[in-house]
């Protein structure tokens, strides 16, 4: 009866931990101390990650009680890119706009390329 | 000075009325009292949405201290979903296998279409 799985799913991601726990986990499975080594975290305070991120389904681990490795289970990644989906036009259409903003002002007069911003990084559009 | 943006987006988005609200937006701007009509929710209430949304960079709001329209802003979703890329071959493996446990039990022998199911609602690997 979860009724919001979504909203889970955003929330486990919310962490930086975790998100390095999944990234970890792309590259094949692996137990609890293998995931804590990087961290310099304690087993208890990794295993507390582990368990947000089975509840969101984004992990699976195996059953035996000593060895019980992680897995990536990337469904709810895949429901949480669906849901991005609909906003791609968006920012395609902002990087169209910025790319006017410091493109058009004189494209054909110098010919350059438009200038390389990052997105974070854009000036305000009249200051 | 902020460390991770990514964490405060994904935070940002765990939330059901606010990725309504982003939802509107992405329709056009929008004053606070628009965007609480569908919601059955105090102006206070959504204000205090628009909020977490404009810390997270996800909306900006005009100047104008009686009209403050709100408007999409796309470059977080764009990081979020930059981030979900590296996934995407998982999920597209994942599909893969359950395509191969449910197809190749025995596709030939009954001819009948490899049955639908839900990817969260997958039978035991070998029960």
């Amino acid at each position: 009866m979860v009724s919001d799985r979504l909203s889970v799913t955003f929330a486990a991601l919310a962490d930086p931990t975790r998100r390095a726990i999944l990234a970890r986990l792309a590259s094949g499975e692996a137990t609890v101390t293998e995931l804590a080594a990087p961290f310099r975290m304690s087993l208890p305070a990794v295993s507390k990650h582990l368990k947000v991120l089975e509840h969101a389904g984004l992990i699976s681990r195996g059953r035996s009680a000593q060895w019980r490795p992680c897995r990536l289970e990337a469904a709810p990644l895949l429901a949480a890119d669906d849901w991005l989906e609909q906003y791609r036009r968006h920012w395609s259409e902002s990087f169209d706009r910025l790319g006017e903003h410091f493109g058009q002002a004189g494209p054909d007069a110098s010919g350059e390329p438009t200038p390389r911003t990052t997105s974070h990084q854009q000036e305000g559009p009249s200051s």
